[in-house]
């Protein structure tokens, strides 16, 4: 086998990884908490699906790819809690190190265009990363909406932070924030934002 | 909410059952079976970092989002497993309902839209289907040849099996067929293979 292919074929393999690496987000119908790979899944599939909403015209087989492998530092990094300020400190260190080492697997190009991919992801200022941006606010959003707020609950999160984040969804679809805003306002309504 | 914004949100609520869908493959490192969604997950980042190699050309986003949904069916059907031959014979009437059901939920143009592309996967004609197979064949292949064939043995399963199964991966990819023939070849020299 080429060697180009063995280093395509052993990031294949390595990425199974991130099907370990869990969120704070439980599946639909009180589920257990689900993981990276399931959660990019969920978003790719919702940005195909919902792509009409995006603000500006997007490339959506550039969104798929950005959904599918955003999380793919975590295999290294952890899972950061979107409400965790301390663990938020060291985040883009971790993953910025996890980024070099796991898309070094890859041949020099696609280590070049994945990483961009990433990179692009997260400054958010392309049409669309912050589409992608929209979906990995608004996928946890129906879940945990669907559980009646359980993981907010949980961790005693304010409404006010669930804004704060839930920010960047309008950056994406001005028309799924109007859904956002109004999942907030219900749960809000229902004590399960404080 | 707009009736077509709302039947979006309720597929894309629906299909979060897919993760609780489990497949006879183990993750890697000998750890748990994989779901569906993980599965899909694995095979759209592997078609979008092996399209090289697709004997054809093809449209990547078609190739992914295929890999992404074609499992959808699996939520009321279940998963049938490859080797089984039982199973097989009502898996058509199962998965056809299902497909019915679950993609009804969308908004019509988007139910005939990702029934086709589910129906262009099962019929494996196209080169992005072509591909698709090759995905859904060599991702579990790379992870149980990562296990030292537990599947394989756990379910006692002969290598003229797998070589049928494994068969489709050619018209979608020679190349990666080489690789598969190899990862045969050497289970067979292990006795992971009867």
């Amino acid at each position: 086998m080429d060697d180009r292919l063995k280093k395509q074929l052993d990031f294949s393999l390595e990425i199974d990884k991130e099907k370990n690496i869990f969120r704070q987000t439980s599946l639909s119908s009180h589920g257990r908490k689900e993981n990276d790979a399931e959660h990019a899944w969920h978003m790719a599939i919702m940005a195909y699906v919902l792509k009409e909403y995006a603000n500006e015209e997007i490339d959506i087989s550039k969104v798929m790819i950005m959904c599918l492998i955003h999380d793919i530092v975590e295999i290294d990094a952890g899972d950061t809690y979107a409400y965790d300020p301390e663990a938020k400190k060291t985040q883009h260190e971790r993953e910025e190190k996890a980024k070099e080492r796991i898309f070094s697997l890859l041949p020099d190009d696609q280590k070049a265009e994945l990483s961009a991919i990433f990179d692009e992801f997260e400054a958010c200022e392309t049409p669309e990363s912050k589409f992608a941006h929209s979906m990995d606010n608004l996928q946890p959003l129906i879940l945990n909406n669907s559980n009646n707020g359980s993981d907010w609950k949980e961790h005693g999160v304010f409404a006010s932070q669930v804004y704060e984040r839930q920010g960047k969804t309008q950056l994406g679809s001005e028309k799924l924030f109007e859904v956002t805003d109004s999942i907030i306002k219900e749960n809000i309504a229902k004590g399960n934002l404080k």
